[in-house]
């Protein structure tokens, strides 16, 4: 039987993306999905409908494909070992897999590595918070469920004293970590194949709108200095090679207000930090993780014009059908790239695609990037 | 029945890379061509194996599409006229394709339309040809076949004395055309849509290697005045108005030696002379017809950066199973985007791919453009 080259644990918009920009080299792939008609189900040359902890799935993905990825956290990294020993090739290796889905075992590899990190405590029970707080000192601090938080999900902001008030979020394991007083949030992309050739992606950073304080779009590349760039570098490279990573990997990262820059947590997979290199940079986290799946070189990372790259989310107070209020005036704006997920219908907050800017410099891409936030609506279809 | 998006007659490159840069919009394609495996087979959604001249295989089509368009001009132009007469809506019309298949009717437009195009002359029998030739006064022309030639086939360039001499290349009629002393060779390729809104893309150039005289690659921007840049934009939007065109074209342009632009011919769809268009432009020749047929507003044309395309040619000498020699040195490369066909096999001279290079600026181009072109080299796989 003649293989697929790819075969992706997890069928949603990074596998979508995966493989669209795997096409141009003839790449073929295959897909894992719970869901039957998920995003790059509709595109994978085979798309296998079963949960993504179910092992005689994992077998069948593995069958049929030269080497293994995947696109999501979420999978049984124990059977991804038992794979791996049977001779399947895995990428990342599910090892780090492991190390990544406990925030309990990600923080103490930062420590043993020395790597600069926020201070935390690990917690077993809500009993163990307040003694644990009050030994560190913390009074400002982010509770993190140590496994199965995504997307905010698992993770509480918090001050000292609603531990005393009894307001204890999470019954399970818990890191807790003291608040930085975070003056920039980083992302870096990471690329690191098999021979230990490393690529960084220049460092986006989040734009926040100074008056509701939220995070808007990302930009690239970052408004920092050259030293805290170097530095944002160093560390995102040092981390991946320390854990010996092949693959891509998103090292988020905060720069507190001492201008130190310190890890937050690495995702082992293209990342929503990412999406603008498809058209931002010479070569994509997508195309490059290709390139290291199929182990052709690493291709530049370099910046093709600086971008910009704003969410597409489901609107609140409805779900089902769906489409972009003003997706007329959005097309008539020159380097914008608009993205859809292929989901078939919005839940509130649900990411149903992407935009992508380009501008020939930054003061224009704000400009470009402010307007387009705010023609950026989801409404019932 | 739910239908699919896009119809595409023709399974070949332009279709792929239609249906590629149709994917971040979630559109579904349909193809159909002769050939069960073909280029764009791999990733449409639907496709059907029929002849491009079979009306059931056409008539099939069109039932399952929203809309049909052609990546190639060998189809049957009448039965389409009679789909269209239907109530199929086919983008070009069918009208457009009848003129374009026929270059005796494609010159005979231009000069009705007082558009610029060389001299000419129509013959239908071998023994019409001096008589014709001696009357014009040509004593270097190009013999075009009227139906049927493709790349280089049915053309030949030749001199009065050939035609004494009885070397005559084809029986079947054929258009003379007075040989232009040619400065430059252009390319524009025009997006028009059915509201009448026209954009056009930069003229590319084909760059000459001055000592072998041969094309070596497609360069955008072209190296001529603002003024010849004018004309050419002007003439190639006033020839597709004229057409009443709706669609993407590409205008094929002589600048002759007296700095007139004349058109040669046109070719009804995303073209070769467009793929740059992909990296190097906001929008692309084939998201620009995926926005056109489905009715939504043009894209801007603008450039990214500087541009340049190298096809991928079969080797001479053998036919079979391919490889890029010096994939890995490509790579390596920034801004080099190497786009293979799947084609199943090489043969000499066979479009198995083309390579894109950005650059930041028109001499690193150059330079970038010619290291690539010794690398491209396809050998038995």
């Amino acid at each position: 039987m003649s293989k697929y080259d790819i075969g992706i644990i997890g069928g949603g918009q990074l596998g979508k993306m995966l493989i669209e920009e795997g096409l141009r080299y003839n790449v073929s792939f295959a897909t894992l999905d719970a869901e039957l008609n998920s995003p790059a189900s509709y595109i994978s040359y085979h798309h296998i409908q079963g949960s993504l902890y179910d092992t005689a799935s994992l077998q069948q993905l593995a069958a049929i494909s030269n080497v293994l990825t995947y696109e999501i956290e979420f999978t049984d990294a124990h059977y991804l070992e038992q794979l791996q020993q049977q001779g399947h090739i895995i990428i990342p290796a599910p090892q780090i897999l492991k190390i990544i889905q406990n925030k309990a075992l990600q923080k103490q590899f930062y420590t043993q590595h020395h790597i600069p990190t926020a201070q935390f405590v690990l917690v077993n029970k809500p009993h163990d918070w307040l003694a644990a707080l009050q030994q560190s000192g913390f009074t400002q601090f982010a509770a993190k469920l140590c496994q199965g938080g995504y997307d905010g999900k698992g993770v509480a902001l918090m001050h000292i004293s609603d531990v005393v008030n009894g307001a204890i979020p999470f019954d399970e394991p818990c890191v807790l970590e003291q608040l930085v007083q975070c003056s920039k949030e980083l992302s870096i992309i990471v690329a690191r194949n098999a021979a230990g050739h490393v690529q960084c992606y220049p460092a986006v950073e989040m734009a926040f709108d100074p008056i509701a304080n939220l995070v808007t779009y990302l930009q690239c590349p970052a408004d920092i200095s050259e030293s805290i760039a170097e530095q944002a570098k160093q560390i995102a490279t040092q981390v991946i090679e320390r854990l010996n990573g092949i693959g891509i990997f998103a090292v988020e990262l905060f720069v507190n207000e001492q201008g130190q820059v310190l890890v937050n947590e690495i995702a082992p997979r293209p990342h929503n930090s990412g999406h603008h290199t498809i058209e931002g940079n010479y070569t994509s986290q997508y195309e490059q993780l290709v390139r290291i799946l199929l182990n052709k070189p690493l291709g530049d990372t370099g910046i093709v014009q600086p971008s910009a790259m704003v969410n597409i989310l489901g609107g609140q107070g409805f779900t089902g059908a769906y489409k972009l209020k003003h997706e007329k005036e959005l097309l008539q704006i020159a380097g914008v790239y608009i993205h859809l997920y292929h989901k078939a219908e919005s839940k509130p907050n649900r990411k149903l695609g992407h935009i992508t800017i380009l501008a020939p410099d930054v003061a224009s891409l704000h400009t470009k990037a402010k307007a387009v936030m705010q023609l950026t609506q989801i409404v019932p279809a």
